[in-house]
């Protein structure tokens, strides 16, 4: 990986003199015009060898283009708000929006290879995290993110000089540290594990570039050219109109019209006396579920998704009423705000992940990038096929962080959906429940079916599995939703 | 203050199982009548003995409205991330947007209390913090937040006699701590303290209601209701096309046309050659006050403000060269986005906050208000005229959690300004930065100086003093910031 950058070379003065007044101007245009289009981020890593000029380098970024629209993240120790997130979460706080550049300093890769280099996580624990980065970076590239990644070195020889040459100053001396000469003892495996990280995570759209940090002159001038090239060749793309996502080949139709849903007997029986018995049963034991000591190092993520009048509002504050208003908090999904827009499609429910110990409800969620998004064409073919791999990976890292994730569809028959239309519409205090909207969506029942049933079967996983919920019978809903909720906890706390 | 409360008061079953139905039902419908006009924000203080059914009853109103728009916050402990910012902070970040209900648990109020009740601070710094509150809460309710106060009251006897209850039945002995009767035992004292706090905070906009803890229905019936009479009352002000703010006096106008500003000499002499020579030594002495291990307890905080072309921009390029880019971040203020306009005026700035260790640049600022919002009409008379005293209450706090807050006022000419806006407009790399709006406003010259004037006068403390910076001469006014910030600097972290 190393050997084939381009390796010792030096800039000299006259032609850096040269070189720089030009290139500061480029750069500095082409971030104006990021900033005036507003219509994709960039994401600079900056990784690799200390001594390597990481920092000067940003440093003189700035100092090139116009600092006020580049937002400079270095990530140390996670926070304890961090800690209690998946790995990720920080990241994704730290991602800019459209227009802007976002500089992140020892990113996601700093942690996975400083443990395999102090031989904390094994080899193939080392593979699966460079997997998932992997995965996570194609989703930013085909979110339109420009993703530009410098890897900063320094050979074994030059970091001996630089480490030398410090303390040889009386004035840098104290820049040289126990740890400095330690890290530079374990050079060779440090090289040996950052090479095998940057071979499984450089693809064609986001290659590693690696610079050479010996020579000042040189690796700023092989910075600033990089990053104008990527820039500029986007832009380019962009103000030509740019068609971002190819796309995929159509689904084909399902020949017997069989599928999940229609198979289902939307009617189950349940009379109220019952109802009652078994709603305050699992209230109960919902209640104390999430007062287990257990709980206070896991969350409960639940996810409600269903046909306009399916009853989610209804179960959900089944579900509510178990629990400690201190502890829950609904996040009711509709339209993405402004400061939503300019993320990945991801971000704004990443923003709302619980803390240990807590309960986030969504009131529908990520789920409508493939089914609203989908039927009514928000977003191109290829972007929903994507997002189920995308929604899979995003599930794994909740449960991975100690996450309880509890899916449910509310299904209900076209006939009980217009019963329940009808007799909103006669309610006052309902009114407010039903729209032209409404009416308009039931005219793509078929269409929705399709993409509910693909949705289960691409996202139905063993570790967030779905639960179809037969609900024409409202008692008999709420209680499924309640039961499932409880049998998942208990089996995650055990 | 709680004598005067209805205490001891029951409400029969009957009687609540008349009233129940209509006030749930009204309650949803004053609910959603806030959330269709998304005028204002409500928050709910919840405050009081434990036992004496808080939780209870915000479970109940959660229950009985619809709890996807009610958003619950428990404060216990601030984490690492909020330790770092001022104490408002964490208060700041959960305000609910405009059209939602905000329920506080253990707010602002929670912290002084105790330690008072321990003894942990004294009466007049106790007073000071109950003085900070009023002023806060007065902000909230002039930026048109609904606040609604609870203090949740159990007798000493009552309170005995729930604990010797819990502890006679097996499945709720375990409810019973130590800490719980210890803090029985400090009953008189918690009463004498909450009862000092609530009669300082209590304000005509602000009352505090006190709920009789003892009888369940009776609580639930009165807390409802409150809750109910005042959005009620509200809404129908905003419903009938509300003026929510009292004009104040105008200013008397300027004798004497000599001010502040128009006696400074704004073209002050620097040439080139010390011009450098100063700016690497300033650099060089910003870089090593930053890197001092004191600076990592305490944070920066630079406003920048000036008329258009007044060189903001090369100067805080000339300060964040200065500095490590992992370490600052500039924050460029333009027009509130979407979430931002559905927040109080400051909440803006809030969230941008520090942590420890950290430099944050704004370009621009909450002056804002009694600049831009001012002149041009975006606020009212009475808002800009209040705003002076809520930013000196701002940067109190911002003071007293360890920031040194540096504010610059670049000041230049009005023929200084054409010049520079020629220049602009003749220069292909610099076109973007002039527009229309910047002719239009050199039209009000004399209306933003008056402002500018105000501003300083008022806002320019003891603890966060403005500096005017003459800036005809831009080689000067570099300097001269990058002295003050030095020197600020150094006498903080002396």
């Amino acid at each position: 990986m190393f050997e084939s950058a381009e390796l010792g070379h030096k800039t000299d003065k006259d032609e850096y003199d040269a070189i720089e007044p030009v290139l500061r101007a480029d750069l500095l245009d082409a971030q104006y015009d990021l900033l005036d289009l507003k219509q994709f981020a960039v994401v600079v890593l900056i990784n690799g060898i200390d001594g390597a000029g990481k920092g000067e380098t940003v440093n003189l970024l700035n100092e090139w283009m116009d600092p006020r629209h580049i937002q400079a993240w270095a990530f140390d120790e996670p926070t304890s708000e961090e800690a209690e997130r998946p790995f990720m979460w920080r990241f994704w706080r730290a991602l800019p929006p459209k227009g802007k550049i976002g500089v992140l300093f020892n990113n996601w890769y700093a942690g996975p290879i400083r443990e395999r280099v102090e031989r904390v996580s094994k080899r193939a624990a080392f593979d699966q995290r460079l997997e998932e980065i992997r995965r996570f970076e194609a989703m930013l590239v085909r979110e339109g993110v420009l993703l530009i990644k410098f890897w900063f070195h320094l050979s074994k020889a030059g970091q001996k000089k630089r480490l030398k040459d410090l303390e040889k100053d009386e004035r840098t001396r104290w820049r040289v540290t126990e740890r400095d000469w330690r890290f530079y003892e374990s050079y060779d495996r440090y090289h040996d594990v950052a090479g095998h990280a940057l071979r499984q995570t450089s693809s064609g759209e986001a290659p590693w570039m690696i610079v050479d940090g010996s020579d000042p002159r040189f690796r700023a001038v092989f910075v600033g050219r990089a990053l104008l090239t990527a820039l500029r060749k986007r832009l380019d793309v962009v103000q030509r109109g740019w068609a971002p996502r190819q796309t995929a080949a159509p689904l084909p139709p399902a020949v017997d019209r069989l599928n999940l849903l229609n198979t289902l007997v939307l009617r189950q029986e349940m009379e109220r006396k019952a109802y009652e018995d078994q709603l305050e049963r699992y209230q109960g034991k919902l209640a104390l579920l999430t007062r287990e000591p257990a709980f206070h190092k896991r969350s409960l993520v639940l996810v409600f998704e269903g046909a306009d009048a399916a009853g989610k509002g209804g179960a959900i504050r089944r579900v509510s009423a178990a629990l400690d208003a201190r502890q829950y908090r609904i996040v009711p999904i509709a339209a993405p705000s402004e400061e939503e827009q300019a993320q990945p499609y991801l971000w704004r429910f990443w923003r709302h992940l619980p803390r240990q110990g807590k309960v986030l409800v969504f009131d529908r969620s990520w789920y409508g990038r493939v089914l609203v998004e989908r039927v009514e064409g928000y977003c191109s073919e290829a972007d929903w096929m994507r997002a189920y791999a995308e929604i899979n990976d995003f599930e794994d890292q909740l449960v991975v962080a100690g996450a309880v994730v509890v899916k449910f569809w509310l299904a209900i028959s076209q006939d009980e959906q217009l019963a329940r239309f009808k007799e909103r519409e006669a309610e006052p205090h309902k009114r407010f429940k039903i729209t032209e909207e409404d009416w308009r969506n039931r005219d793509k029942w078929d269409a929705y079916a399709q993409a509910v049933c693909d949705m289960v079967d691409r996202t139905s996983t063993e570790i967030a599995p779905w639960t179809l919920v037969e609900a024409d019978n409202k008692y008999y809903a709420r209680i499924k939703v309640l039961r499932t909720i409880c049998e998942q906890l208990t089996r995650a706390l055990a």
